[in-house]
């Protein structure tokens, strides 16, 4: 039942097509990560998902979490697993090599991170929130912070957590309330409580590193006024070993949905008033020194969606090719079929299929763009990249994390009556899948992020370059996809200028219309990278390249998809440029019932 | 937390503007049916839902319906409450007067049950399957067996099970295998296991009557060779009384992922050669008898989706009024405000309302055709109605049901990570309401029900009357609505007559249409029953009659769904279409991955 098998074919294709994986060796700071290393490397991470963590994610769920007076307690199944981790390396891939990192491309470690995400999405929140604060560190830090801490975070032996949230501070990250005094030596005393504290507390790793927002006494109001302290768990002597514990607690957790073995902790540091953290970066720029993490936080929720998503459609997949139920549908004789051959299973199993593939080449192209924004040597080209990055981050966490919830629902529905029970294992799919719309920014916050800052950075310069790259494959290669593609651009663009001429007069008609947008942006977007793969897989085809069942299977998935996916996107044209009159008209007495 | 007040205002709207309200009194079976009587039950039933029964709901699923050797037991606190609506006498309304019913319509039950239902699911299943098997023995048992069962089971006293499904035999119900075989005194001895049987066994009521589908040694294969018969868990004396118990026993029931208080037993029958169980209706004739009560069991399921989407909503809408997050959009101040100020959330929260508000009006004017299918005195108007009910069942049934898996959805997404706690009870809607596209036909096999017997019935006359009807609608009363109307109906039209026109030939195209078929005339159908709803509302705000905040509501709800939902749906037409191929042209083996 629990069985997942890394879809290494997919991956391995979604790269080459999407992931620029032929120009990685291109970029010196790549130049390791050639065809054999990147082959080893997606084998072995296929075998450490599906054969050691992928059993673990029943059991995770089952056993939960566990608070105690003494700290978080992880399901006993976990520790062989994030041993095996650790000890593989696996959490070092595109870390720096000066902290012990292997260097190489963040579009190869997001592959590897899906499979790990497929197979136990509770316990990859582990290594996902530590990669965000190693990159928080590295980014803001001191030398000294950084090799103090950041080389066992790298490996996995200690791990990272991100402490923003408080109860009247979740989207509106500038309301918290958590206080830093200045002390003499140069550190802070912390004062507050945290909630939503993903992995807050463990013992998986000897150390937490937490990343804590809080506010100085002098500091100013809102978003400018909060600094970002690194308060570990435990202190950390000059020689890296291991001191006194910190006054950190974490005094609950939550009983939740889904991710039932990812401790979601309310965090409370200096309840004895001896809670020591450092500043990272400057004063008063924690908010800003946050978001040059958040594109890589954002797309590994985005990669949530797409991981569970593939998961729930193995799993569904497998079900359907073996489960016999009524003949086939116009069939001559009345026995009874394998439910693959309903049209109806097959459509509910190609839209789990196609919507995964689709929001797996937008991620792999997002994650591509920031490496090269990244590595790239030319000012400008790395100032394009960073351009589409950030365009198509919203993206890459809304839309893939919107269909994850959608294919996990499908996956039960293929199941029929054995869905809805806990035993056959897709139900936790659906449970699990739920948060990854609301953290890390909601989808709304992603939309209006779309709207706002992503639509009119550079005058526009992004998302133009986008649509003229699609209408250009509509009209070049992918022209023998013209006639679904070329109007859904149309409407893209159509939508997308609508709202940037909007402008700050009519603000409230765009925010109304970010959700759809964002969707039809995604699903525009998601048509065009499968349409590109249809090409690709042409050619390999015509060539006598690869595997033909996989190849022809991507030229039927992106068709389904332009024919049944599509058109409903696309029709959210004129609810996008409605305005918001019947969304803001219905007076706030009258919501409720009587 | 656990707050659901009754929508009586929209209730009653929608009685009136889709339930036939004003008609009732004029059909002679329904003149006791008066204003006074339907307003005096419609507001103790509210109080009895949201009083009574809502606060049942945390702890119902919480606790859960716990098997023992002796049977299953309920959560404490379902006893007061099931005490309460039985001796309310709620079970009774639309009962036979003959048998201790009151003869009331089942459009006002509906009122009733849709109630119920939001304040607890689970709870709900257990009059809702009672009434099911009611009415199958009142339409297929002797008199002897209407007297001896009937009056303790629409009291309430007594509960009914429905017992179809086995292991192999989900969807195709012909596959199944339990056995009976006749016995010199006329009676039969039942033999085999049922899985998934809702409400098999609990200690609510002192008996369950069973109906068990089960084939003779001579039947003929698949649904021509299903017997239904009568299995009480305790055997019934000639004076009514109880006797020895049957060979009846609940072997296990399931974990779910909700309604976890509505036991779903694994049932048992004739382990120790004992079981006896009476034929009702003739040999063979189980699966015909069985759809007879089709109709109504499949829009209670619908009526799921409604309720919680109802409660789902308000759940949400209350939180959006109270929580207090960011500024404005485009607002001069910084200050925060409430969540419901922000569009998008309004987005979710209408869509929410939409949807349910859709999906009520068109399950109440399903239950008002069927009341008038049996209680008109014109034969032909009497077949008008049953052609529109059986029409329109597969749409209550599977458009409500997904639209409350959805708007269960989005009610977490507006409470953000607090709705991912379970504490605050909207992850539950979310969990329970899963169930509803599922049971009583998956939502896979109603789609295939519409494009197939419903579709060709009576030569397409119910489609093309309900098309001509919305048709009028848009040329005459609702001509300010055409824009939006006008093309949806035409679309919905086009899809109907490609289907119906691909015969047998294209068998496959259509099966493969079916689910967007089913959701173009759905949502199409709810465009035109909001419209209805709104044209009304106008008239009474020009009349100065009734609340104008609701009705001013009802205008702006009808407009947001046809702005904002309507144009998705419509734009299904081509995917209906496009045939089969792209559904069926991925081999098999291509599912799985490598």
């Amino acid at each position: 039942m629990t069985d997942y098998r890394a879809p290494l074919e997919e991956i391995r294709f979604a790269l080459e097509t999407a992931g620029g994986l032929a120009d990685w060796t291109s970029i010196p700071a790549f130049e390791e990560a050639g065809d054999d290393l990147v082959a080893a490397i997606l084998e072995e991470a296929g075998k450490l998902a599906g054969g050691e963590i992928a059993p673990t994610n029943v059991p995770g769920d089952q056993i939960g979490a566990k608070w105690t007076e003494e700290g978080v307690i992880s399901p006993d199944v976990f520790k062989p697993m994030h041993q095996a981790y650790v000890e593989g390396g696996w959490s070092t891939l595109s870390a720096k090599p000066e902290l012990g990192g292997q260097g190489l491309p963040s579009t190869l470690s997001t592959a590897v991170d899906e499979m790990v995400t497929s197979a136990n999405m509770a316990y990859s929140l582990l290594p996902m929130l530590t990669s965000g604060a190693i990159e928080a560190i590295d980014a803001h830090g001191t030398d000294e912070q950084r090799h103090l801490y950041l080389p066992k975070m790298i490996t996995g032996e200690w791990s990272g957590a991100m402490n923003l949230t408080e109860p009247s501070a979740g989207s509106d990250v500038g309301a918290l309330r958590a206080k830093a005094s200045r002390q003499p030596d140069g550190s802070y005393l912390i004062t507050g409580q945290k909630i939503f504290i993903t992995w807050g507390d463990h013992d998986l790793a000897d150390n937490v590193i937490h990343l804590v927002l809080a506010r100085l006494p002098d500091a100013p109001a809102g978003t400018k006024g909060i600094s970002m302290f690194l308060v570990p768990k435990v202190h950390v002597n000059a020689d890296g070993s291991l001191g006194e514990p910190n006054d950190v607690k974490c005094v609950s957790i939550e009983h939740k949905l889904g991710i039932h073995a990812s401790p979601t902790c309310v965090m409370s540091f200096g309840d004895n008033g001896n809670c020591v953290g450092y500043i990272v970066g400057e004063e008063n720029r924690g908010m800003a020194n946050m978001f040059t993490m958040m594109n890589h936080a954002r797309i590994s929720v985005g990669l949530e969606g797409v991981a569970i998503a593939e998961r729930a459609y193995q799993h569904a997949a497998s079900y359907a090719l073996e489960r016999v139920q009524s003949a086939a549908i116009g069939a001559k004789t009345r026995e009874s079929v394998t439910i693959i051959n309903h049209p109806d299973v097959r459509r509910m199993l190609l839209t789990m299929r196609a919507t995964a593939e689709a929001s797996r080449a937008i991620i792999y192209r997002n994650v591509w763009a920031l490496d090269r924004a990244h590595a790239l040597e030319d000012a400008e080209a790395r100032a394009a990249a960073k351009g589409e990055a950030d365009l198509l981050t919203p993206i890459s966490k809304a839309y893939s994390t919107d269909i994850g919830v959608e294919a996990a629902s499908l996956g039960i529905q293929v199941y029929g009556g054995m869905g809805f029970v806990e035993e056959t294992g897709v139900a936790q799919y659906y449970r699990d899948a739920r948060i990854a719309p609301i953290y890390e920014g909601t989808n709304g916050i992603q939309a209006l992020d779309l709207v706002g800052r992503k639509l009119n950075a550079d005058g526009g310069a992004h998302w133009r370059a986008l649509i003229a790259e699609m209408r250009d494959f509509a009209a070049g290669e992918g022209s023998a996809y013209a006639g679904d593609l070329a109007p859904a651009v149309d409407a893209l663009e159509d939508a997308a200028n609508t709202l940037f001429e909007n402008g700050f007069d009519k603000i409230v008609d765009t925010a109304a219309a970010a959700t759809p947008y964002l969707r039809l942006f995604g699903t525009v977007l998601g048509a065009y990278m499968l349409s590109r793969q249809a090409v690709e897989a042409e050619k390999c085809l015509a060539a006598g390249e690869g595997n033909p069942s996989f190849l022809k299977a991507k030229v039927s998935t992106a068709a389904f998809y332009r024919e049944q996916i599509l058109p409903s996107a696309v029709a959210l044209l004129p609810s996008i440029k409605a305005g918001a009159r019947h969304i803001t008209d219905m007076a706030e007495e009258a919501f409720l019932r009587h």
